[in-house]
């Protein structure tokens, strides 16, 4: 109800502001018997960390995650895994400028309705230094869903106007994160990391499109009317700050469609894994891997669309906690765009969806075959 | 967990299939005190009703709701508000074209697979029929929130290529239902129905956008993280059957802009209603009326992108129930276009999201003010 | 949140008035592919109905349930159930003299104050009359549970100081339902009849304890720390009109016994289904088969302590809505004793509850067994 | 849905094993604007902490808790408030007798076929230890309570055959916590104590009653059918480990008692705080201050049993991880009684039970007033 859980059978519930002492939270529901490798969790995390390349944040964040529960001997037992990250960087900083003023388009002025008080440090809980959390929730489901062979790649496809063209079929996602921007398109890797630089140098910031696919999962994951694949998946996005759009399949370019173009017409191919076996399929996939809210079988992709982050080096005008009109500007170190540090908080919110919805699925049938 | 619930103290249950017995549902959680019109449910209920124009459907649904309970001397009494909507129209229909064939990009072949055995009649849970009974929530959601002077209007502002190019404010919001299209820009109008007519004497279905505004709420709604209110206004939409996209405030369009121009500033304003005071607004609105996951008090506004109806008078190929290639015709008598019975639905999946965030809002202080 | 869903994956929300139009619910979450007999929903009703016997209450209630989605050609489609029971008897009574004055250990005073308004026809939401939805979710829970071989028998073991001595394993629990009183030790029979009669007639009321044991659970039901076992349970049974206590295996007795009489040793035993291999059992059953809040797969027991009804027709004192102390004497048709027809409400809860946590154990493990 | 969360608006999420890292949780929900106290949170803790005397177990807890978030320059921001209380007294203890054994009437059993999988070591997550985080929880909800005038007291009012016999109005429940057995009545005390102590030299365990009153709360707390105040105070009861019943007000007494005798007369009554007023009142509250499942403002009291502790020092028969029957005999150092550290967990259940539903009830009405 206070807005810090997300999902159901598998559920991530986070804790934790920028500056106090420590981020954290705990997964609830991870089936028992997961062998789980922490140190995967943490190269997941490093894939999030601020001061990777110049593009992002020059904070000095180590985002060692302390697991402290729900594991034992390597297997995780049934019981809630509860993890803390501490804050080790957060000391010295002068908060002074942004104590009374609200940044515009920031969380400032909102939370102080609110709640009546906030942290303002470093943004308090509305930081995005809380998405560490939901990258050690998303590193647990991805684990989980090794199980089933289901795989998440989330990749930066657009830049301010610099945009990947190549369906995601036509890239190897298996390199988005060799480089600093995180996108797949080496043809366009450099143009995007010099125009993020360029921005960043202005004391400015853009944002982009993260587009995320989710291949191998069964025919049968969401549920009917209010909690469709798609619905969750969309709500699992906008959480993610600075988020604005989302779009799933055709999206917002099915528009313009008729029904005869948009369709994905049935057929049956023989898959691989079992010869003598027939699978239902679809020519085209304008759903999105997505039919009626239930998956299909197909693909799922996705887009998510990023403002610019609202934090930049320049005069802005503002009000203060008096109602005096005032002047405000940066300090500190931000992102001049948040995308390279975006994708694995993606695949990650994407990740907690499935897994969720993997496990509510068993429970569909009278009978169990899943 | 079935999916069949939405919203947290607001909370709406639905059940029915389409040519079952009846469709209908649980208001739990409405506040006690409200003088209830059921007129006013049954004229929401009428925007969205089949057959009112060429464009739309020409079924025959009379969809009469009968309130149950809840409800006692006019005044709702804190109980749950239970209703039926009958199905009067579903008897003669011959569905042997779809009982064993799984139409092209609907419900039919997920469903089958996820339970074993589907209701085909009608689509049975998966048609749009159930978003009756969302209306029915939405309009007791909308008078709670008259109460605070919220209001929220949807309307039509694209169909295909035809496109509405003025700011909300420019429009005349309150003539969008003088129309069938449900466009309250005149110039429009005309050409928008003309080109759905064309469509569906095509036997072809045209997508399009519907734009929401809700006007008159307070600061403070929404919760931080994953209760953010823009993702239980994201996810609502993405629930809605045949929608494909969501985007806030500037949306996708904010991804090629920079902080510097994105950022809405703030500034100091005298409101009308109390002119010995000072109140906090932004001279624009990029945020959409939702900043950190909150409502600040500007007007909130998104839209929500359709695909073109799946049902087809054209011939498709598909699979059967027996994984044979076959062909499927569409029959029957079926929208052309969603968007003119869509506004109103998008209007009460934003209305329930509302009112269920001022409930939780109640909650956040110690000392409550609101 | 306001109260009337009860359960996780298998969810009742019930709606409904004593006097309205109709009581009815909608039970989300039963698992497809159930071969539902509504012959049996209707035939537990009968167990609840009044007018059964000259010691529960003479009105007349058909409680006709109709069933009106959820199942095609008579199986579950995992689609949500909705339902409805017609108040059929409720037209010409006279209600002035509790529409004004507080009923003693009624509900009138605290709804009242709570919401405002109430409908005070008799009792409104508060009157029993609505447990007649929980049998209904409860019929449909025990047809679920017939799957797993799972059985629920609920009786009379104390009304007043008369008091069934037996343990249950002694008692043919087939017989509880051949007679008014729903107890199945037959030399008490007759003597708790003419005792409830007798109190009847003196226009008094009595309590009592009602008895229930589950047979056949697996092990493993039940989730640690706040969803044990006995925890749902006893929530369940606290939820029941006129229930004061709930007590599971050694219960209030178990007090006064040293832990080296209290547990329950274990040993292996051959099972009958399958002699090459091994069971763990207890020599014992204090614990009521659950250990550490999980089913440990001996049998299940527990007592409900139900208090006398509070409608006597007796004068009793009283304070008016204008809070003036004034005299109320109970009118028309009224249980002198609830147990007997309290019986099937418990082993209707109790299911619930069971269906619930089974198809929560189905999500405990990474690789499914169960 | 695994068990590791409690409540609604005011939620707490536990995590931790006995012998792990750290045990902790997360407080979501708690109003904004609290002056937090954290000693007040140690001293509460502390009344549960092992080793205060002789006749609780001799194992040295620090039970420092540690609060990462949520508050800020001493005030609680709306936030969650997560916290961790480090293991630090695990290390050296030798587990090898229960490693492959189950200890009789304990969880290991359950959770090794639940999970398939256990942490072994002081019972891992089924351990009382568990508890602390409860009282951690309650401790926070205490102090949002005093701002309500709501007060909660718990004491242990039997021990084996040992009982006070008194009513709860006749004892100084403020000297609850001045002796070691938790017992307010001084005639009972030293019996008590002595005869624990025997019980403990005996290598034996036994059970008792924590009784609990709350005073001061309004009128309206509870919600009609699955969520009455009774239930929910029984579900949060039951979830305490080693408890096997629960009663309110009249409890199993209320069975023998005639209707008559059991109401609870009405009377208007003038209240110190306001003398210019009238206050409902009830002559007698064998309701226990809820009726139709909503608090009357009168007292809430009610009765918890507890069974007595699993482990002995004496040798039992059980059974191995091979299914071979064996001996198996306590080490370490245990509770010969759990109730004189129960009473703070008692509290503190009831505590959240009652914030929750302070929290809950703001949402009731159209117009708030509470």
């Amino acid at each position: 109800m206070a807005g810090n859980s997300f999902g159901n059978i598998f559920k991530l519930t986070t804790f934790g502001e920028s500056h106090g002492e420590a981020i954290g939270g705990v997964v609830d529901g991870c089936p028992s018997g997961l062998k789980l490798n922490i140190d995967y969790i943490q190269s997941e995390l490093a894939k999030r960390k601020p001061g990777q390349s110049k593009i992002v944040t020059q904070r000095k964040e180590d985002d060692k995650v302390e697991i402290l529960s729900g594991v034992f001997e390597g297997l995780t037992t049934g019981t809630p895994i509860g993890f803390v990250i501490k804050n080790t960087n957060q000391k010295s900083q002068d908060y002074s400028h942004i104590k009374d003023k609200y940044r515009p388009s920031h969380a400032d002025y909102t939370y102080e309705t609110k709640y009546g008080v906030r942290d303002y440090r470093g943004g308090g809980r509305s930081s995005a230094r809380e998405t560490a959390c939901r990258v050690v929730g998303g590193a647990i489901a991805k684990q989980v869903l090794q199980h089933y062979g289901i795989k998440i790649d989330a990749y930066v496809s657009q830049v301010g106007e610099l945009k990947v063209i190549k369906h995601y079929s036509e890239l190897d996602l298996s390199t988005t994160y060799n480089n600093a921007v995180r996108c797949p398109d080496e043809h366009l890797v450099e143009m995007m990391f010099n125009y993020i630089d360029k921005v960043r140098k202005e004391g400015d910031t853009i944002g982009g499109i993260v587009s995320c696919v989710i291949t191998g999962t069964p025919v049968g994951l969401g549920a009917p009317v209010f909690d469709r694949l798609e619905a969750d998946l969309a709500k699992s996005m906008l959480s993610i700050n600075a988020t604005k759009g989302f779009e799933i399949g055709s999206g917002f370019s099915g528009i313009t469609q008729k029904g005869s173009e948009h369709n994905d017409a049935f057929y049956t191919s023989i898959p691989l894994s079992d010869q003598s076996s027939k699978e239902v399929r679809t020519r085209t996939n304008k759903s999105g891997g997505v039919q009626g809210g239930i998956s299909n079988g197909e693909d799922i992709f996705f887009n998510v669309a990023f403002k610019p982050v609202a934090t930049i080096m320049q005069k802005q005008n503002t009000v203060n906690k008096d109602l005096e009109e005032v002047e405000i500007t940066g300090k500190g170190r931000h992102d001049p765009c948040v995308l390279p540090r975006a994708t694995v908080i993606v695949e990650s919110m994407a990740a907690m969806v499935i897994v969720d919805h993997v496990l509510r699925n068993r429970t569909s049938k009278l009978i169990i075959d899943n």
